[in-house]
């Protein structure tokens, strides 16, 4: 198999030189399809918000259209369940969705990209600060990139860490997973904090059941940021059955990768979902800053430099306008 | 290749609980030997200091001892030739050995394990802390283990990462080895130090070029602290070039491998060796305290949990004694 490196020495420059992704859209763009460069998005920069209504906005409604909805497929029923698994553990935790409608769902002015966003704040006095979920469906000449993603991030009233899936397909054949417990400490400086959450909840044994599948590489996200924010329990794979694998990929994601993707969700709800911190005014403000930048990075290394490649500049604003919210998080 | 846990399932229990190494003997002992349960090395807690005279130094000098000094292999060829310039280019810079004799060279009492070890301090208005340099044989009924380390710490008045590297064999065939820039800072928290001595220095093609190799796989540590604090382009490899692949390996070792830890270490030398960082107090507590966590925990993880198993309880006292001097922390 080619490594990850290798296919990104093959992609064009801005595309190479744009880092992946926490959250979604980057990873697919720099990562799986080798035809990439046929993709031709624009490579336009973020607009400022509040825009008028660009032609993408209005072609979406229209009948030319191509894509409808994201397609059915394992990726997204598993995605699914394990935001059904959290939806009916957190219950009136979870404030209802908080996005508009031009958000919920959206599309590109070119009809070959759809996509959703739902994000569900945390009710007051819970631990919850958030709980979102996208979906990108984008049509390419030789077949198309899906990635789903289910983030659930906690307040300040918990230095406990968010839960982070990933989940991202240029082939019918391989799927990139990326599934943490994303820390909230510098856990090389505060090995209690990695004994409570990483040791005692095992949560490399997770990560060895999927690595241990023969169909498992690592997978390398380009951006040094991503691969540092992650806790060196993470699942960062790339799960390629090869060709004609679809059937066998269809049955590891149904099979081992659900099973560990919803053990790994039942230990942070156990451990995480549910904690409070007590901590001083400068542990506080510590936590806030740290929470702080790394979501800004992870707007910025991510959507910012790749959503609008693949759904316009006008749609992209809005969508990382709602996004922004969630995280709390302001334009630089 | 069998996977590193799976490896790690058939040691027994003592030993898999033992967390390896940033610097070097648990990493052997968790790792390359599938006969490792057949070292029945002593399971002695350490002991505390300045004990009388063991029968293990006793016999050290005697003429039972098989092992008389560490074999000559590319692995010290290799490791002597990155002292070699690291200490040309660090001159006077670095004060002259201050290690005891029978610390600088050292054996067990069954006579089947040598060591030896070198600390420079770095001279007084250098940014050197210190220089260290170790060598452990250990013969085992079908073959050693050969462990070599050379760490280059830096004091408080800069933060630039300190300079690591280990190489472990338990094998002929086969190498694992950890080449890093050992981050001093939170790089989620800190994306500018990130920024600075990992992306605009291009370490990940440093270990671009050791991860092509066909024969390299990941190492996992089973320590994940070890794996906190390591950076993301940490080379944490494990060269296995199979039945007979002696030949392959030494080629493997003296070509790409030493050009990569020279490039790495150059990378150092030019970027972090002689830096200063101007901090305010709050800063430089932060940096102290973190370098102490980490040097501890190293130790902890490491030496106080393995090298007694190899040395006995007294001559492991002496080594890890000198160990923390260099490293500045005390015995918990």
């Amino acid at each position: 198999m080619l490594r990850l490196e290798q296919y990104l020495r093959l992609l064009p420059a801005t595309t190479h030189a744009t880092a992946p992704a926490l959250i979604s859209a980057s990873s697919s763009l720099s990562y799986p399809l080798p035809n990439l460069s046929a993709l031709r998005l624009p490579r336009s920069r973020p607009p400022t918000l509040r825009g008028k209504t660009s032609s993408a906005v209005r072609a979406s409604a229209g009948p030319d259209a191509t894509v409808k909805r994201a397609p059915e497929m394992a990726q997204r029923e598993v995605a699914r369940a394990v935001a059904d698994q959290a939806v009916a553990r957190l219950g009136a935790r979870l404030l209802p969705s908080s996005v508009p409608a031009d958000v919920a769902e959206f599309r590109n002015g070119a009809g070959n990209a759809v996509g959703s966003l739902d994000v569900h704040r945390g009710s007051p006095g819970s631990s919850i600060d958030f709980m979102l979920q996208s979906s990108l469906h984008c049509k390419v000449p030789n077949g198309a990139i899906d990635i789903t993603s289910i983030l659930i991030f906690l307040n300040a009233s918990t230095n406990a860490p968010h839960f982070l899936l990933e989940l991202i397909q240029g082939r019918s054949t391989s799927i990139v997973v990326i599934l943490d417990l994303l820390p909230r400490k510098d856990l090389a400086f505060h090995p209690d904090y990695l004994q409570k959450y990483y040791e005692e909840t095992r949560m490399d044994e997770q990560r060895g059941k999927i690595e241990e599948l023969p169909q498992t590489r690592p997978y390398r996200s380009p951006s040094l940021f991503v691969r540092s924010a992650c806790s060196p329990t993470a699942i960062m794979v790339n799960i390629d059955c090869g060709q004609g694998g679809e059937k066998a990929l269809e049955e590891i994601m149904h099979g081992q990768l659900a099973t560990v993707i919803q053990e790994v969700l039942q230990i942070w709800l156990d451990n995480c979902a549910d904690s409070t911190t007590e901590m001083d005014e400068v542990e506080r403000d510590c936590l806030l800053k740290r929470d702080r930048i790394v979501r800004s990075k992870s707007i910025e290394v991510d959507l910012t430099a790749n959503l609008p490649r693949m759904f316009g500049p006008d749609v992209s604003s809005r969508v990382i306008t709602e996004i922004r919210k969630a995280f709390g998080v302001q334009e630089p």
